[in-house]
């Protein structure tokens, strides 16, 4: 099995590292510089048509891209501890919590990174009104979490999960774009402080 | 359990109401009336503090959003037929699927729709031009969606899975709000005309 991925800040690929880290599971990650555009040459288009990372290449050459998609599947290959549930309702629970932080806070942080950032003001055009607008809809985001997160130890309930994992890695790629929590935010900062206390929080 | 939706054309309560029909279960869904903004009374974010269709609420009032997740939890009450994979490579290549049908494909279509939709610019602010960049984004996603079908009978491989119902919600969806598939994407064409034979597709 080989994982390939790119180091920090890129957020998706330290989605499967910590994922690796809170298994205890060694799986080395093979770099594909991004900076170089490794991740679109022939070679890794071969393994993913998107030319995404990371990308996780099993021995028989089938090959599983999406981050959440393949910590999905080494948790059926190191069930403990379970970070996707256990039963049907935590699973469920633990799979809205991941597509709530996507769709609310690493969306709209998607969008201003691409549209308003100067670093992908290099590289691509950008509709830089349209990236700004995506401010305040972080911001937004962050609070609603913070209330969401209000008596809970963690993002999906008791347990340490998947969503704390897609949760940090977005929390902090927005804050290496500018966007860091307002101050006040306390139930998300103190989270955000035990979250990153884990060893795993370090991959 | 209560399940409480919308009808046609909004995708996402779509995708239960075709989940439930592929598995032939009867849970009639309670209608919240977007157009009123019903989805953002008190009542409803009382159930979904986002104020979003569908959410179920289970007999002990324990509520559960984001469609996909919904259905997760329906497959654990209902597993046959499997609509998430058996294996846990199925289930990972389906997720995979899930993931990049809605952020290749989904994500373009709705921002188009948000920002550059005449039935949206009565409601909010839009980035128009912005929100016109989209098109070519979902006819490139459509493109490759094309390419990846050659030789499939279903978007995860040979069972239809989530994967199909998530995908055709949203190529249904992009048709409505103006972005049908362009000419000659022969595989996604014939793809979509089996989906769209199954009975489920009228859900």
């Amino acid at each position: 099995m080989k994982l390939y991925g790119e180091r920090m800040p890129a957020p998706n690929p330290r989605r499967v590292r910590m994922f690796l880290a809170e298994k205890g599971v060694d799986l080395p990650e093979i770099r594909v510089d991004m900076r170089k555009g490794e991740h679109k040459s022939s070679e890794h288009r071969a393994r993913n048509s998107l030319g995404q990372l990371p990308t996780l290449e099993l021995d028989d050459g089938t090959t599983l891209s999406e981050s959440v998609s393949i910590c999905r599947y080494l948790e059926s290959l190191y069930p403990e501890p379970p970070l996707f549930g256990r039963t049907g309702l935590e699973q469920a629970q633990i799979d809205m919590w991941i597509r709530r932080v996507e769709f609310q806070l690493l969306i709209p942080t998607g969008m201003f990174w691409r549209h308003a950032h100067p670093f992908t003001a290099q590289l691509l055009e950008q509709h830089t009104t349209f990236g700004e607008s995506n401010r305040p809809l972080v911001e937004r985001a962050l609070k609603w979490l913070d209330r969401e997160l209000a008596g809970k130890t963690w993002i999906a309930g008791e347990a340490y999960s998947m969503a704390d994992i897609v949760a940090l890695s977005t929390v902090d790629f927005a804050g290496f774009v500018g966007l860091e929590p307002p101050e006040g935010l306390e139930n998300l900062k103190a989270w955000r402080e035990r979250a990153s206390a884990r060893p795993s929080a370090v991959a």
